[in-house]
């Protein structure tokens, strides 16, 4: 298998990260440089039409794309430690979780990046930095929440480790390197204390 | 079971077409009115806090939201016709395809309507139209991406109907109320025959 990923970005890390909490060995890294616009490289674009890492070639030829889809794959391959859900009523659930941070925090850190960052300028055309702003306004309310709900269970789902955990660190990470964003300086002492907490485990590094 | 459920909101359209589409009775709709506001009442917040439409109220008392955590949950409740995958490898492979037209097609959609029509200015504060005429034009490049893919099979997919095609046409219905987007009018005849078809299915039509 080889997956094709990129150093920063935040949704290869997620991959990345599943895959280390998971233990599995003999996966390749094929690095596609994002800032050089290789992933609109005609080899790339045979490989995701839609020109986004990350995406998983499977032993057979088959390309999966979509961070969560190849996530669904890999626990189905590799169920242990299950991450997703062990029945499914679990994994609706989890689904849940893992849909809110992901389309309400991840997607307001990533909007916010995106439109507002001068590094980035190259990889979202046009931008636009008040839309960035906005976004990065909503996205503290969200965390607002999550802080809350982190004060009721130590997992973002519930009492257990699961990939929502890993979605909300990845975006988290992204927003803290950069939106220099900081639970604790604002407040959000659960939320912090959750990133620290995620952050000591060993599959947190980077790869 | 009560779904908390709004008129002409695309993602509560999704879960009540997947509904009618696995034949389930018994379901119980409450309507939320997003134009006055409803789903910011304390009362709606007390059932989802980040303030969304669908929610399904299970017989026990749980909540569970989130447009594609509610289908999983009734995939796995009302099992046929199966709609997400017989086996983890082929929920993977739906899971991308639903994954590509709600992040990349629906998405779009949703925020160059919701930044650019006045009748939602009051659901989505501050609006930036610019931005939304930017994500009318990144929509199209997806849909040209989907009306390619529908030339080589019949569904969103692949060669059977999935929860994929739902979203996709919940998507497009939207798009077509309220940006006037007709797929054959801009070329893209293969999408265009696909939304007629599954418009002519009886799960189509509005609850």
């Amino acid at each position: 298998m080889k997956l094709y990923t990129s150093t920063f970005a935040p949704n290869p890390r997620r991959v990345t990260m599943f895959i280390a909490e998971k233990g599995i060995a003999g996966i390749e890294n094929v690095m596609v440089d994002l800032a050089a616009g290789e992933h609109r490289s005609a080899s790339f674009l045979a490989i995701n039409p839609l020109a986004r890492v990350p995406a998983l070639e499977l032993d057979d030829g088959r390309v999966l794309c979509e961070t969560r889809a190849i996530c669904t794959w890999l626990e189905g391959m590799y169920p242990q430690p299950n991450l997703m859900g062990e029945d499914f009523e679990e994994r609706a659930f989890i689904e849940m979780a893992d849909r809110r941070v992901e389309f309400h925090l991840f997607a307001g850190i990533a909007n916010s990046v995106r439109h507002s960052h001068p590094g980035l300028a190259n990889l979202e055309q046009p931008q636009f930095p008040d839309f960035g702003a906005s976004q990065g306004e909503k996205m503290r309310d969200v965390a607002r929440w999550l802080d809350a709900e982190l004060a009721n269970h130590p997992y973002v789902a519930g009492n257990r480790f699961t990939v929502a955990d890993i979605t909300a660190f990845c975006a988290l990470e992204f927003a803290r390197g950069l939106m220099k964003f900081h639970p604790g300086a604002e407040g959000m002492t659960h939320l912090q204390e959750w990133r620290d907490r995620i952050a000591a485990r060993p599959a947190a590094g980077r790869p």
